[in-house]
């Protein structure tokens, strides 16, 4: 057979899980929007039943005799010279999804879900309860069973490669290592110079706010960034999200907290992000393996560059403080400088997800030495209450009461996402080169803003970035959007620049 | 192999195809709901693989070999004695999906879901045109197909009943055709009658009314009537519909006409009728082929009760009128007696869909009659629209001036429904039966009206009926639950006795 042939019927193959995968996303979105109560105890086998049905599709004889037939498992099989940037990166991301999944036990695979799945209910009572010993029995389960699969999959350096691998293909953790040491010290010696000086005032953003004018303002934001309403939309969910339904259908949740508003400006933001991403990918990719994000730190570098870099600078609300005000009649009178100031507020927190923009990154890096230590051995369940605190300790300076505080706040473990956090650290970096690689080809940021063309910026990341979908893999897409691998300095620059500003340091 | 086991073995195959024909109503209801314009291409991808799925896992040889080890075929398995109803009707739902499933050639299939697909659009695009040209030679393709299926379905009277078959399992073209010959003439005496007398007073039905209190009154409506949120919802779509994405997600939806407050009112009520006969199906039957309504006349008699034996009665509204004026304080003046009077206006009309009571039938029974010279090959679709006029000039006393009135009025030739109108007014006759065995049963209704006990009237229903789901053919089910098979008798009394009532005939 020809060799475009192949990669032809691998392509018309795939074409049922990329179907099947969306029909799962409808069934999520519906559960987290719509749903009636009652539904979900079907609902949980109508998704398991997908999920079955595309993992024997993913994994079956018929596929790995086209790989084979391919040469996939080659690094330059031959005749794939012939073959364009796409299709050779259709094979090569077909033969990873299913190399990884073939190297799985289904044993293993349906013991993980069931694991899994108790584990988020006992995450979430021991949570209520305040109970690290509730849950450490299952933690530690899941953690014996993430060993076993990274040992599994293989790897050359660290079994957390092996995990890391779900979320960041191709990444590193000893590069993500090199990278969170780079940028530990400039950040704690930034958040202790913000400590030492007066606090800036935020405190009219816990005035209560209508939801309904809280969502006109959202739905605002969103055509202001560019989001197609033709080809989304945005809905309320307790968690924010975004999820792709269709190649023409990415849709969005916010949720409205009547006493703190920049939960949904900036969650909507967040989301939209993460959004535009998926609908900037190239229409020619539809269908495909690779109409999805390269990675997710590169998607949350769309996710946080437009949430931070573009939606917490000081020229976004120069130019656009009347959406809050038309939205918002009662916040009429707060000034762009005002909220600029509020919305950056740095301060140490125990909780990830109301952490700020600098801070954050700590609370990532926390997580991936604690995960680090758990996945090779060196840190026991059991001490990892301990770990967390002086940890905590070590680079915010505070230390949690409570594990609700610290330990048990986040849902990540439970569902056995070990590897994922470091991704969102990844994302904050990268929006940060990216963004630097826009004023060097487009100018400033803050012009481009006060002439009221973020469009501008948009298609640089749709040229650039979104368009690409899986086809290069983060590190290239980096490079060839921004010449380089990803540098944290630019970050750094970003941060002390910013901030600097906001508190007036010297 | 024990027979029951066999039983088993079918019931696990059959899950699958239970949970994947929710999925799709799923992906339905999201259509129709909130689904944004741009995904409809890969929407309509979407539903064609979970239909081509459940196909496959319909007719597969799988099943077939199982169907045959359980004897399925023969009206008397040896071992079948031992089964319970549920059991025994497992193994004959089944079958009975299956063998008509495989009389179809893959080919024919295909080609029939390709030529009511255009025809649809043409259906559609001939209707604004008023243009009955440019839809025929599609119908004509459509009639041949379906001819073509009756003739590979097989049938022993009339080609109509292998058709038929399809929505009202078991029944004959004979019967129905006795039915609607038994009812025509005093429904058409009774319209006359009527069209003799002063006309009532509707004016106030067309007033403007605010949306959002249309939906209080519909969702106050539902929660009176029984309908349980825990397990639907309502929402807005162009046409209402009431839809089961799983055993405890029963759905519906509805509309609101700022000119038009019945649309509304009565429309919620009809689909509250089908959803709470699909909510009342037994819990042990969730799961399998079972938990399905048995008819679509079965159905539609839940519907039409709900709606116009308990929705268009006096006493429900002497009773409820404090509904309306809390939801929408502009009726708040409107006495019930009014109120009463001008929802049961008879009056012949063009629009199926917006027929009263009684002149619908008469609307049925038209497009009984051209289906069956259609389908028998005594009347071409060229003369069709001259049929319609002359038959709609004999049973209604008016004729239509345009297509669009007439004979392009409808969907259901177009996505090549033929065999499916007879349903809507078996529902309704069937309504008025229950509702006599109801009152034999339980005492008047306007007294159970009277006394807020609208739940025992459901309680009634729920046990004689929606519980079964497809255990028992339609008419054994009425039989059952009536002491007789339909009797048309019932609806002319009823009609006779509340018209006379309503335009005070002697």
């Amino acid at each position: 057979m020809d060799y475009k042939d192949v990669v032809a019927k691998i392509k018309d193959y795939y074409k049922e899980i990329y179907l099947l995968s969306h029909v799962q996303a409808i069934l999520g979105w519906d559960q987290e929007t719509y749903m009636p109560e009652a539904a979900i105890a079907e609902r949980a086998e109508q998704a398991a039943l997908l999920q079955s049905l595309i993992h024997k599709r993913r994994t079956s004889d018929e596929l790995g005799r086209l790989l084979e037939e391919a040469g996939a498992s080659s690094d330059r099989p031959a005749g794939a010279e012939s073959l364009s940037d796409t299709d050779a990166a259709i094979v090569r991301e077909t033969y990873r999804e299913y190399s990884r999944a073939i190297k799985l036990p289904e044993e293993l695979v349906v013991r993980f879900a069931q694991v899994t799945s108790r584990a988020q209910a006992v995450w979430q009572k021991a949570r209520i309860e305040d109970d690290f010993g509730l849950f450490a029995p299952v933690l530690s389960e899941i953690v014996d069973m993430v060993r076993e699969m990274a040992s599994l999959y293989g790897y050359q350096e660290h079994p957390y490669d092996a995990l890391l691998d779900e979320y960041e293909p191709y990444a590193k953790a000893s590069d993500i290592k090199r990278i969170f040491d780079a940028v530990e010290a400039p950040i704690v010696e930034l958040v202790q110079r913000i400590g030492e000086i007066n606090q800036v005032d935020d405190s009219f953003l816990h005035y209560k706010t209508d939801k309904e004018e809280q969502k006109r303002l959202s739905l605002a934001l969103l055509d202001k960034l560019g989001y197609d309403f033709k080809r989304g939309r945005l809905d309320v969910s307790a968690h924010p999200f975004t999820t792709t339904l269709g190649s023409d259908d990415v849709r969005i949740t916010t949720r409205f907290l009547e006493d703190f508003l920049p939960s949904s400006i900036f969650g909507t933001i967040h989301e939209a992000g993460h959004a535009l991403y998926e609908m900037g990918i190239s229409a020619d990719l539809h269908g495909t393996i690779l109409a999805d994000g390269v990675s997710l730190g590169i998607h949350e570098s769309q996710s946080r560059f437009w949430e931070n870099v573009i939606g917490r600078r000081r020229s976004f609300w120069q130019k656009n403080m009347q959406l809050i005000s038309s939205a918002i009649p009662a916040l009429s009178d707060v000034s762009a400088e005002s909220f600029y100031k509020a919305v950056n507020k740095v301060k140490p927190s125990f909780i990830r997800v109301e952490a700020d923009e600098v801070t954050y990154i700590l609370h990532i890096i926390l997580r991936f030495r604690l995960e680090m230590g758990m996945v090779d051995g060196s840190l026991e369940v059991n001490d990892l209450p301990d770990a967390w605190n002086q940890q905590t300790k070590a680079l915010l300076g505070i230390v949690p009461k409570k594990y609700s505080d610290g330990v048990l706040q986040d849902i990540h473990w439970s569902f056995g996402g070990i590897g994922y956090f470091p991704t969102y650290a990844l994302g904050t970096l990268y929006a940060s080169q990216f963004a630097h690689a826009i004023e060097k080809e487009l100018g400033s940021i803050d012009e481009l803003i006060a002439k009221d063309r973020l469009a501008d910026i948009l298609s640089w990341l749709r040229d650039k970035i979104h368009k690409y979908g899986k086809i290069y893999p983060a590190d290239e897409l980096c490079r060839r959007a921004t010449g380089e691998s990803l540098n944290p300095e630019y970050f750094i620059k970003y941060i002390e620049g910013k901030y600097g500003d906001v508190y007036n340091l010297s």
